[in-house]
């Protein structure tokens, strides 16, 4: 199976002005054509030690590929580093001078200066892959039976690069095929995930079982690498199942889908639609959900009701019920969805009123009645049915806090809608 | 001037999984510091390549910082591994294993399984740094003028342990200070915003200042390095004053806050409260604003109107202006506005209807009038006055668009309380 590092050029990295976002996405991309990624760096825009990093990195692999640096400026060096380090010469490249100019007169660029003209160079013998978005081209070079691949930083030049150029120019070496599924899971922390599927984890070397923790909710990767994609893909629907067997009560995606896209699906099969009425997640819900296209089949209307009085007014919230037991409760979520339900065309209303923190303010902040960070009331509505849930989260944050409330709405969602038949 | 080299320790990034954002946190903070950071790694759990990286950024360093690795499971093995490495043994913390055992009642944990306690163990003599954030500590660690920070993966126990713990452990080591302010900017691009600022970029060797972009905005690192906080801060105020008088109409944030922040300072200095009627962006400014805490001073509620219905029945918008405008349009974004404003408690009411795409679906996907993606109308009403605006943003995909729609809004409201006085 060859191996890869990546290297990822810009002192504004190392700054910590910019992200690197390159580094996960190539990655992702050659894991797919069964090239095994061992290291990844970054160095600044510095010859000597980004010399010395390309040494290392071709001896720990067998392709090495480099991010940033190919750009006109002055310190924009890689090219020039990976030619010197693999003892190749530049070349004036009759193409890219073309596509360059070109470029630089749709723009109308006046100042064409000699340092544009620097990206027209290329390696000697080096494949060049022309750039659609944007002006500096990049390369692939074999030395050795290593290969270097130059690709520019900016992303959406990088992965335009990635995807017409570099995927077809390696698949064709590649004799090996990684198959991998992601396995969504909610209500259950890494470690108790790890244990529950230890069968599948347990001395495993292929199908391997990797579990991981995102915000409120836990991931497991399966993957096998076999000769052939329906071999590694049978391998990972057997642990698949069996993942299915061991946990899947909190399993609610076996495609990577997070939870607002799985609740867009089931309402979408259904034909149901959804109204939310949020108070301490100020429209996350909402939001999260619409951010999937053509949501507008499945969400109806939203009422963000941070106010006290806005419950009252928009959701028919009872002042009684605020008074006797606070916004943050079990009655007033129950009203807050039963509003929303006879407010909307929806068919299901979910709630949510809660201490989002920092400090004892809840319910957008309002009346938390002294009640800790982390308790949040959730209600829904549905098939004229009423339902609450009561949850008190750890603290871990006002952000993440919110964030686990907008999961446990949908978890909250999906199950009644499933258990409903 | 010390140097660090930072270590991400993790298949899950190598993976392409897990996108690393922590390098760029710990690299800001450490060069505020004084440090100057050389080098990013990232490797898998994999022992081998984890000692040798470590081996090798030692020899390229003076500070090695991991984050990763620190976890419960088996493929956590950072602590080990570094321990190995500088040939210290490990030792049992009491006060690590206390707190672990309280945060596991906390939570109710039944299956206090026994890799969880493997957390409670300390390499020998180093600086224990306790996790407010969750279970695994983290630690400082001096060997032969070298020093070994280990800090957990996810990025809010790494941020909290950060401030809390390795920025005081670290200060005391260092001679130079760093001193930094972000400006930031909306409405310009960063290519004109470079050409503006010219006279405090080109060839200022101190303060710097580095434009950068990010998603629909533009920022300005103005950093100067001296012997004193004071001397650094008064080089860097001036240039910032100097900033404000060529871009100044752009700026909108010196402290590094985003739109939503100021937009939320301004509200609530005027002791005004807010209203918002969201089609296309679906919550997520109400989300945005409501992130803040203590935000409900200033929020009073949200109408999520994604249907052509819900923007009648919720907002009184006149089915006549959606028939003939379409609910992508100046009209309707303005009664939006009104609705809002009168069936609130609010003094100020921001909407916005447009085509966040893909594909021509507008206002919640729903009637875009064959109108392009990226056509956005935003109204607002205040003091009893109505405004439109109208933009036709470039197409950057769906997730962007909304992004870029949230700021737009951020910033009419802005503009408009600034200019009533």
């Amino acid at each position: 199976m060859p191996t890869a590092s990546l290297i990822a050029v810009g002192t504004e990295l190392l700054f910590g002005q910019t992200v690197n976002t390159n580094a996960a996405y190539i990655s992702e991309q050659l894991q797919l054509l069964g090239v095994s990624v061992l290291y990844h760096f970054t160095v600044g825009d510095n010859p000597g030690r980004l010399k010395q990093t390309i040494e290392y990195a071709f001896e720990e692999s067998d392709i090495v590929v480099t991010t940033g640096g190919l750009g006109p400026t002055q310190d924009d060096l890689t090219k020039e580093v990976l030619a010197e380090t693999l003892g190749v010469p530049l070349v004036y490249d009759e193409e890219a001078m073309a596509r360059l100019t070109a470029i630089m007169n749709d723009i109308g660029r006046i100042n064409f200066t000699e340092n544009n003209k620097k990206q027209a160079w290329v390696p000697a013998g080096a494949a060049v892959f022309y750039n659609d978005a944007g002006t500096a081209p990049g390369f692939a070079l074999e030395k050795g039976g290593k290969t270097a691949i130059a690709l520019p930083g900016p992303p959406r030049e990088m992965k335009r690069m990635m995807l017409q150029s570099v995927i077809p120019y390696l698949s064709e070496k590649s004799d090996a095929v990684i198959y991998s599924k992601i396995l969504r899971f909610y209500g259950i922390g890494e470690s108790a995930l790890e244990t529950a599927l230890l069968p599948i984890i347990d001395g495993q070397t292929d199908p391997t079982a990797a579990t991981y923790a995102k915000e409120g909710e836990c991931a497991v990767r399966i993957s096998s690498m076999r000769r052939t994609k329906e071999e590694a893909a049978a391998a990972v629907d057997a642990a698949v199942r069996r993942a299915g067997e061991l946990a899947g009560d909190y399993l609610f995606s076996t495609e990577d889908e997070d939870l607002p896209q799985v609740v867009y699906e089931i309402l979408r099969e259904r034909g149901l639609t959804l109204a939310a009425a949020e108070s301490c997640t100020g429209g996350l819900f909402a939001g999260g959900l619409t951010s999937i296209p053509g949501a507008s089949e499945v969400f109806d209307r939203g009422f963000v009701t941070y106010s006290n009085e806005s419950k009252i007014a928009l959701l028919g919230v009872r002042p009684e019920t605020i008074e006797c037991f606070g916004a943050v409760s079990g009655p007033c979520a129950l009203e807050m969805a039963e509003g929303a339900l006879s407010r909307s065309d929806a068919d299901i209303a979910v709630s949510v009123t809660g201490i989002a923190g920092p400090g004892g303010g809840g319910a957008g902040d309002g009346d938390g009645g002294g009640k800790p960070v982390g308790t949040v009331f959730f209600g829904i509505a549905y098939n004229g049915k009423t339902e609450v849930r009561e949850r008190y989260f750890r603290d871990r944050g006002r952000r993440v806090n919110r964030q686990v409330c907008v999961l446990e709405m949908c978890d909250f969602v999906r199950r009644k809608i499933l258990e409903e038949k």
